[in-house]
């Protein structure tokens, strides 16, 4: 059964193509994978029609794709975002099928960015592009505007949004790379956490020392960032800065019981999705809120040492550990960054200097359900899914959302077809593909609703 | 001038010789030159005239070296221990020369194991090689044992010295393996620290997870090896383990006397040995207490999640670290183990589960300074430096000298002409050839004296 016109065998060759392209954006190593992938953009959004199609590149930066059909005079305009980067692949040795080599298992995609976001993405260009193929024409004005740096902080599509807002001129944007709740269950993303993201960098002594000609005497820079990690955070997930709740706005009483009201087994969650023991974090704070309402502090890495096979006494110069703090409504991300650079200092033991070092930063977002192009989002995802449109927050980060808002001032439609067990950032991500082919028709069937 | 019929310059290329072969016996890939190592030392036993030189090998061990020569009956017997293997030399960017190519400058030869302990073991074989050729045989009957893996544990040494203590029968050990405390001051070891040195290793969810999604309700491993860090010690040095100090034994008030006296200049060994901003541990009690007579823990590495260039939002599955503890007379590493172990399977934070595995151990040792293989061997470092011999202790760990003390039933004379600035397991590792030179007379007048 083809999907506007286009058949099913040709949308997913065109999306293996696609995630082929190894292009993570952190490692300078894939820079050439990186322009690939951009260029792979550019060549599908001038196949489905649009017009003006180029990349756009700054020094130093990966390449924004920008595209557009502006043939709907009087008809809104949206700005239709995604990215094509990626993240790492690493662990390799715990991959089932290669990173890079898409593997279809029952009705899944397994491959890093199936989806996130190669795959969401490319539901965006060829819903347009069937629209195109089987009318000639769009409902709406579109603009496309992919970024090949979400995975690394986006720093280029900030700078240029906020310096050429007229050239994005649009009335909202649409924004593909969240989830569904459950599966079969339509769902609108509504909120989004910031993000501080930074390194944490201990220097004890200028060489590395013999533990046992030392040991008692000497600073450790390992032992002091673990002193920092746990001055900064308690064993039971509560941040210990002070102050650093002060700006959070607790969800509405409304948002709550629609959180209740969702379907969910905590069971399962944890073992079928997470693979974890136990649900950990705050407490006295529900499930959803801890991961969708509230600041949290994370490690993500820690080098420093000898690592290798058998034993080693020495004690090292010194010691990093990669650290990020997820931020909530209304927390400002400069604020939350000086809090984290005077406690990392302040929490230094004697003996050694420490440091936090911000790699990126990107505030928190809440848009509002009864915006009309929410509404109606919502209302063309009843329709394709045949049930109510459910709204959630993400625990993860968008800064672009954000972005959008402050410089463009539209609101962002956060219109997702992941599935929880997705497995982002991780081994064996994969993509439903019943949902690749149902996310085509939807915002297809969207924009025709916004051309209404 | 020439030592005992040897020229310097002929002792210097044996030397450099050993120094080159890369013998680091923690990593697979150098087994070639472990074995090649030992060979080198056999090779220099035969040429000093030793006999039934020979290699004893075990399945998956590194060789010791074996050689005698017992031609002085009536005489005391004297077993000579030294090692020929060496630790990483990594971070490699920070050495000066490479670590392998022996450089000289400064009266001070820089590489790899140029102190730690190919110098020193080169020492005794180059006293008795003199010895031998200047007066065709020895003052005392002598038998050299020389190992492979001191480095990573000494199993080999430690199960064949167990089971063949026949084969080994002496009267005292030689230990050519520890510091002179300051240059030109003759100083034997009388205590060592022992170690139980293992892994952290750490568990929580089977999958990487994205700290977006699950960042407030998932376990973090690398966050709950810093809180178990945080639980086994305090911030000023104590541990935190119950119990861990019932068995400690303090420092007779004579012995503090002694250290009292010996000549220290705190400031300069902060800053020109340590090369730190301040010196850290346990405020109450003294330096030399805290470095040789007191336990510690250290952690010597420290891994997971993502360390590499730029940002990756994941929550890791696992994390490792490599610690130890130094133990002090009277402790039990068999104690000690179970303790560490309980404790630090007993801080483990919800969500996650933490094992310490241990990798080697070894008792500490103190020994008498009035036995008369000790007071002899004060009296010849008198004779040869020309000062009063001190009497102190070293916070690393021979385990080799329990051994021999239970084993065979002897003492051992550590004997140590390295310097506290000679930055053993550290970048630029030297030794001070004034010392080598004069180690070998040292030796070769302490074998004379013990043989009339």
């Amino acid at each position: 059964m083809e999907i506007l016109g286009q058949t099913r065998e040709e949308l997913l060759n065109g999306l293996i193509e696609f995630i082929r392209i190894p292009s993570i954006s952190t490692l300078p190593e894939n820079k050439a994978d990186v322009i690939r992938a951009a260029e792979f953009v550019a060549g599908e959004l001038k196949q489905a029609g649009m017009r003006d199609v180029h990349l756009i590149t700054a020094e130093g930066r990966h390449p924004l794709v920008y595209g557009e059909w502006l043939g709907a005079p009087g008809k809104p305009t949206l700005l239709l975002y995604g990215h094509y980067d990626v993240q790492p692949p690493d662990p390799l040795d715990e991959w089932e099928t290669p990173p890079f080599e898409p593997s279809i298992r029952n009705d899944n995609i397994y491959a890093r960015g199936a989806c996130d976001d190669k795959g969401q993405t490319y539901i965006l260009i060829r819903a347009v592009a069937g629209l195109m193929k089987t009318e000639g024409r769009l409902p709406v004005n579109v603009r496309f505007l992919i970024e090949g740096e979400e995975e690394v902080g986006g720093e280029h599509i900030e700078e240029y949004v906020a310096s050429k807002p007229a050239n994005l001129k649009a009335d909202a944007a649409i924004i593909c790379d969240t989830e569904m709740f459950a599966p079969e269950l339509p769902t609108l993303c509504v909120g989004l956490r910031g993000i501080v993201y930074g390194e944490i960098v201990v220097e004890g002594s200028k060489i590395d020392l013999h533990s046992g000609v030392y040991g008692g005497a000497a600073p450790n820079p390992i032992q002091a960032i673990a002193e920092i990690l746990c001055a900064l955070k308690d064993r039971d997930g509560h941040i210990l800065i002070p102050h650093y709740y002060d700006d959070v706005q607790p969800p509405s009483p409304k948002e709550r019981e629609a959180w209740a009201r969702l379907p969910f087994d905590e069971q399962e969650y944890l073992e079928k999705e997470m693979f974890a023991k136990e649900l950990v974090g705050e407490p006295e704070i529900g499930l959803f809120e801890r991961v969708w309402a509230r600041p949290t502090i994370e490690v993500h890495g820690i080098r420093g040492g000898f690592v290798g096979e058998g034993a080693k006494t020495v004690i090292p110069a010194r010691a990093l550990a990669k650290v990020s703090s997820r931020l909530v409504a209304n927390q400002d991300p400069v604020k939350a960054t000086g809090m984290l650079k005077a406690a990392v200092a302040g929490a230094a033991p004697r003996g050694v200097t420490a440091e936090f070092r911000v790699i990126h930063a990107a505030a928190p977002s809440l848009v509002d359900p009864e915006n009309p192009f929410i509404r109606s989002a919502a209302a063309a995802l009843t329709e394709v899914f045949g049930k109510e449109t459910v709204f959630i927050r993400s625990g993860g980060s968008i800064p672009i959302v954000g972005v959008f808002h402050q410089s463009l001032g539209i609101p962002s439609v956060l219109m997702g077809f992941g599935l929880p067990d997705d497995r982002l950032h991780s081994p064996n991500e994969k993509f439903h593909l019943p949902n690749f082919f149902r996310g085509i028709e939807a915002v297809a069937h969207y924009l025709r609703k916004v051309g209404r």
